[in-house]
């Protein structure tokens, strides 16, 4: 495959032609729980409530979610224990109760993957088929009950968008679906909620929103001007404000400003108008589908190795856009220098925040990349930034050894 | 006034709390007004198109628009002739149609003036009262009619927020209004369509975008980290494309990232979680009120003036942000250097695209400055980035002179 020919080809075109749709309203701040009970009628009076571990009964969120449901008199029934990869296991149990309860809406109560577990079980409510289905084919999401959401931790966007990563550990499979009828009615983001989170939790959680946010800015249409200042704005939010969160877990601006980086990584903002290929997501999900480990810290693992691999003439200007601006590296440099410290300063941030650099601190050895490149590469690498096969899949998880 | 106690009491402020709702769906890019026939009926079946002058005419766009709304089907009335500074007069005589045809949603062609006429119409014609009484007071709009529209000019942002500015020219008198109600359901966006925009208005309409800008960024909430980087990816965008698409008037890329840019300076992105209070608007609204100036002028005029004139030791570390992150001057200097030429950057950008930087030039004395200076002040410029009463805004006027 001549990259470097598909590459230049595509790479005049100005920004692409777009629908943008966003219509969850966010309620932000501290406090702004108490707006669930007026709102929560919104997505129906029959409410099924999803959630994961104990945490937020811990934390006493359950208490007062339950206290709002109860002043809007609206029925509840539960679905608890959702795990951090969801399961599809989880979303056929929550399917089943919406049957039997005649559920009308369901509120999500934690991160990310409580949110793409209620989504799935919400789409999965509508659909005749096995909610595998619709994991394997966004298309077949058709109609599904409205969504809300409380939000527990800042990583990955799901509170703002429509997207759901969902799991099927026996046949180490994870794959992404979801499209606009699945995005939230509403979403309540307190960053106080999110000052329990561990220090390895939060930077693995920015690791996310950093991600979510390259996958979109390394995209091959130049022309999105705009879309690109606003990513470089998110991207400058997380390098300065995750270091913070871990040192002082309760400053309410460094969680503040994490928070509304996730929604924005990934609402489409930065994304529209542009020709985005996601490459390190469907990587990394292969090294959770087989491996389990933690998302974000995967994608903080594969990216600079990802940058290293795309690196080249044609591909140049955004990275030395990424190390002027980002950076701060002087523009003055010769250009593949600024680059290169760019990802080398990408690396360093990981590092900083605790992240693993190596596949072997996760033991995690090239048994399986044959099949994983294989699968990564089927989830649309050849449409990416530099357009990538199987062998260059495992070319880069071989860097990361 | 102890100007510098108010603002360093407010000056630690963390990211505040908000409510983000922007319900508008955009269509965006070349050819979009090919979906104006499926979306129409989400407005109504009895449409109110409102435009201005004979531009859309002689451009075709008045005949797309028509093709499509024969093709949906729907019944539509005319207001033609909304003026540049639009008139409660126009307003009440959309009003009167809606009442005698029975119209359900109101469909703007043209730029923000036509939009902001077609707002007040939409509310008024479920208002009892006189609509002058919405222009005066925001909150009696409890209920509008639905509003879209097709954009042709880049510069108000009035596509996808709920404000409109209305002129009474027998009273001087020139108010905004508007809230979520009158936010549009849709609006197409295609830049093509500001092909023909000549340089003068381009530049207008470019420094009405600064503007929104500046209003947000020269806030006093530090915390909102994320919005003030947005911000800047804003400015930034106007800065490299208004030249461009002045010298190549059908230039894509430039036309698309200004237009882009007119919608997210006052949708509410880059506002959400500060503390704005605008301070040049309210300025410029006199000038426009007593002089029928274009709004973007007086407001590139102005601006810089402002900035002189705020400039001081708590405010500082904005105008640093603002010079290093906007105008790429070289951090290493001291601050208040920094601060100067970021504003001397300003003038000279205004400048460079042909905005007048004297009253002077528009014919405007002094004749009228206390009514002026006394109106503006009553507009909120004393909840803004440094408070303002009529003698600092007399001061201001003077030395734009």
């Amino acid at each position: 495959m001549n990259t470097a020919i598909h590459f230049a080809e595509r790479i005049k075109e100005s920004m692409k032609n777009f629908n943008y749709h966003i219509p969850t309203d966010i309620y932000f701040g501290k406090g702004k729980i108490r707006v669930l009970g007026d709102k929560i009628t919104a997505i129906g009076q029959n409410i099924l409530l999803v959630y994961g571990g104990g945490s937020i009964k811990k934390s006493g969120l359950y208490d007062q979610v339950i206290d709002e449901l109860n002043r809007a008199g609206v029925t509840v029934s539960e679905l608890p224990g959702v795990e951090p990869n969801p399961r599809i296991q989880s979303v056929r149990k929550g399917i089943e109760i919406c049957r039997a309860k005649g559920i009308e809406g369901v509120l999500a109560v934690g991160g990310g993957s409580t949110i793409d577990c209620a989504k799935v079980i919400a789409a999965g409510a509508c659909y005749e088929g096995d909610a595998w289905e619709l994991v394997l084919d966004a298309r077949k999401i058709t109609k599904a009950l409205p969504v809300a959401s409380v939000l527990t931790l800042a990583a990955t966007g799901s509170e703002m968008d429509g997207f759901a990563v969902i799991s099927d550990m026996e046949k180490n499979e994870k794959w992404g679906t979801g499209n606009d009828i699945t995005k939230p009615v509403f979403s309540i983001l307190d960053p106080e909620y999110t000052f329990s989170v561990s220090k390895y939790q939060t930077a693995c959680g920015t690791s996310d929103i950093m991600s979510h946010t390259f996958e979109n800015y390394f995209n091959r249409v130049p022309g999105a001007y705009l879309q690109a200042r606003m990513a470089e704005g998110i991207l400058k939010t997380c390098i300065k404000y995750a270091p913070v969160a871990m040192e002082e877990p309760d400053n309410y601006e460094a969680r503040a400003n994490l928070m509304w980086a996730s929604s924005l990584a990934i609402n489409g903002l930065i994304s529209y108008g542009e020709d985005a290929a996601w490459a390190v997501h469907p990587m990394e999900h292969e090294l959770s589908a087989f491996y389990d480990i933690t998302h974000g810290a995967g994608l903080a693992l594969l990216t600079p190795y990802w940058m290293q691999y795309v690196l080249r003439e044609e591909t140049l200007p955004r990275f030395v856009e990424y190390g002027v601006n980002v950076w701060g590296i002087d523009p003055e440099q010769e250009d593949m220098a600024i680059a290169r410290q760019a990802i080398t300063k990408t690396r360093e941030f990981f590092d900083s925040i605790g992240m693993p650099s190596h596949l072997s601190e996760l033991d995690i050895d090239d048994t399986h990349f044959d099949v994983m490149a294989m699968k990564a590469a089927a989830g649309g690498l050849a449409y990416g930034f530099v357009p990538l096969d199987k062998q260059d899949v495992r070319r880069i998880y071989e860097m990361a050894l």
